[in-house]
């Protein structure tokens, strides 16, 4: 009989954030039962104090969404960090060059969630077009039988051959684009250039896609280029008959300027899933009814979460040994 | 100077229904411009004896959708009658056989409806997955900074790569199917017979086609074939993770048992334009989150209502001029 090796300790695994796929009790297990995870936010102690004394020798982190910021402060409590794999697609709370400067390696979500993101971008602007929320209201409380439907709404907003402008071509944008071809709308788009891999007309000032648009669609990440892009000037492009949607990230849009827009009527409409200051809500927006709003859950579903697990467990595991990252981010 | 030769009174046009575009001041009075138009709504006197009195020489009927049936009672008086314009694209309240036995042209809203029902289609479809109105209510009822948004709901459920079944693969299923080609869904369709021109999956059996599917999409005519054609078998079929979408007429579905599958968990959702008894709404279904209610409004858009309007004025100008109907209905 051969002597019986002891199997080797697994994995440490730092978590911050936490994660959304964590709060699905099954993927956490996942996550524990492969490796030893330190998950500093059932701890009392406080977070910099707790990475001194358990993380010192750490080298892989899982950040989420919910995490701030993930800068120097953090960092330097991480001598032995060698990979951070973000659980989303946006990489805003992430700092890239501090993490390059100290040869961490980053992955990220890709374009795991473009899909749904894309697809509660074409929901909200039915949504929105449609007057959808608001028809159900008006079923649901009862008052059907008792009053004409025509009396109660005005009338709604055809989304077939809309123009429709896209901000921010990239993976969500361009499937985005793709499902509207197919309502028949015209896509055109702005972003930092063009590329030569579409037919969409391509506009370098934003506020001139506004100016040729009925329907703007905000799909961009957010930076310090695109942040506040979509200004006062841009909506009065957009006009009284345009519609906006943001599933990208809320600071992309002037959130004052759009409430105050709305508020007036000098735009149409609005579908927004991300908020400047989420999940802090202007009551104003509450108040209308052309305005559709979500919790940023573009990637909350079922199928998204399995397949973001299996990534960062992907990742992780191609870390650990020594294989290239399934999903690296891409130098700028 | 040569004499002035007085203009011909304008063609008189009965009109049964009301029609939704009347309700629109501007194209009633398009009609009011260009025809004398006997409405009998604002007649104190019972519709009979309003027909006996002022129709006896009217030639031409325009249909709403609101009225409820157009069979030898009514048309026995009006014996002048040579064309019935219907504003709908469903046919169901028209006699037909009784229309061409007594050798009266029909014409019809035709597929003009057809990219807004699809339209809203698939909006309701994005919206029960996605939990959009539920949404909706989370953020404006102010929850949000104080609930997380994972607490609140189970997660929702991915639209691409879902398996839809399309039961009625006319212009509305069509124009359906396209769309969700873009959402990456994987089609198949149950009609009277297989089509050619397409390569979609045929089911001669309905019930088949909601076992193989996640998505059953109704956007057939109702009939007598098709009343009740979505039976507790097939619901049985479609099963728990099942979604059902109606946009095409409340009938089609057996509601009782539809009311039960909802409440019990037996089939996932539902986003229903039309009710079997609508506007009269199962309070059962009221309750339900997973259900999307709108009230029979496919087709209310502006550009819809302008198209249809100029399609009735059409037929009508065609029909005095002794012209082919522009949207003749197809003999069956």
């Amino acid at each position: 009989m051969s002597e019986q090796v002891p199997p080797p300790p697994p994995p440490e695994v730092l978590v911050l954030g936490p994660p959304g796929i964590f709060r699905t009790k099954n993927y956490e297990k996942l996550f524990d039962d492969r490796f030893r995870v330190l998950k500093p936010w059932q701890s009392p102690v406080p977070l910099f104090q707790f990475l001194q004394t358990h993380a010192q020798n750490t080298r892989a982190l899982v950040c989420g969404g919910g995490f701030k910021h993930l800068g120097s402060e953090t960092l330097d409590r991480l001598p032995s960090l060698g990979v951070v794999v973000v659980t989303a697609a946006g990489l805003n709370h992430i700092d890239l060059q501090e993490c390059r400067r100290r040869g961490i390696a980053v992955a990220y979500a890709s374009t795991i969630f473009s899909p749904d993101v894309a697809d509660l971008a074409v929901g909200l602007l039915i949504d929105v077009l449609r007057r959808i929320t608001a028809g159900n209201r008006f079923v649901k409380s009862g008052i059907w039988p008792v009053k004409s439907v025509e009396g109660s709404y005005p009338l709604a907003t055809k989304l077939s051959h809309k123009r429709v402008g896209i901000v921010g071509l990239g993976s969500i944008g361009q499937e985005v684009a793709k499902r509207l071809e197919a309502f028949d709308c015209k896509i055109s788009y702005h972003s930092r250039s063009k590329k030569s891999s579409v037919s969409y007309q391509f506009y370098s000032d934003v506020r001139e896609l506004a100016a040729d648009c009925d329907i703007l669609i905000i799909c961009c990440a957010l930076n310090d280029q695109t942040n506040h892009l979509i200004t006062k000037e841009v909506l009065e492009a957009l006009g009284k008959h345009g519609v906006i949607i943001n599933i990208a990230r809320g600071a992309i849009i002037d959130q004052k300027e759009l409430v105050q827009f709305l508020q007036e009527g000098r735009i149409a409409g609005a579908g927004l899933d991300v908020l400047e200051n989420e999940p802090y809500v202007p009551p104003e927006l509450c108040e209308l009814n052309n305005v559709v709003l979500s919790p940023h859950f573009a990637v909350y579903t079922e199928e998204s979460f399995r397949d973001l697990c299996e990534l960062v467990v992907g990742n992780l595991d191609a870390f650990f040994s020594n294989q290239p990252l399934l999903s690296p981010v891409l130098k700028e």
